[in-house]
């Protein structure tokens, strides 16, 4: 049985070697509307959204010393897509059911409170084609 | 003034090195719609769809000798995402309004057909924050 249902896409976060650049190019260059920037210490990152019609993106650059953006852009210094975010019902279930089918959930517990204060869990990109997923809860 | 005005995010593209071990994540571990497979010759790429509740991913796994995805592959063996597609109206004056604003468009002419059968163009991932965007039009 499956009980982990991903539903809505909620963000396409790209990580940006700088913000201002990137706003210009959502902004000016792609005509969306574009937030302004918001420091989210406890995440090391500094934030900006980007609304879509039916979703959103997330420029992320990173905030302080310990920023789990700067070894990416290290990388990847032209910037590039850091993760994507789907919506679970229960993310606590869903992670659950996820280490039972054998994937791996990053980190050692339960789900932390993400950027959007709502409960939030990453996915190891190994087992799911490459690409770093955020199951965001309700 | 900006005329290039993107709407919906039409879909991602995720590059897999093993079609059906991706179906096997998509449709298995998180529970979604998966179509069958779809090769699609001109392209270089067989393709999977996904349905999301607002918008869908497209798994792409290499097709034929000259596919533009197995460059990609080479670099990232476990996958990962490929480029990302916004809606616009019109695509050719998108098009041109970017390169009036100094922005690259790939390739040398106008829109050729996309994957869906409507008028699409990439732009230079070096612009656009390090990603590679596919516009599609109406």
């Amino acid at each position: 049985m499956v009980s982990t249902k991903i539903g809505r896409l909620n963000h396409i976060a790209i990580a940006v070697p700088d913000l201002s650049e990137a706003v210009k190019v959502y902004r000016g260059l792609l005509g969306c509307i574009v937030s302004e920037p918001m420091a989210l210490a406890e995440h090391g990152v500094t934030i900006v959204f980007v609304e879509l019609d039916n979703t959103k993106i997330e420029l992320l650059h990173p905030l302080g010393s310990d920023s789990p953006i700067e070894k990416f852009l290290q990388k990847r210094p032209g910037g590039g897509v850091h993760h994507i975010c789907y919506e679970v019902e229960d993310v606590e279930a869903a992670g659950r059911q996820l280490v039972q089918e054998g994937a791996r959930v990053l980190g050692d517990g339960p789900p932390r409170i993400g950027a959007h204060g709502k409960p939030v869990l990453f996915l190891e990109p190994r087992d799911f084609c490459g690409t770093l997923i955020e199951l965001e809860g309700a």
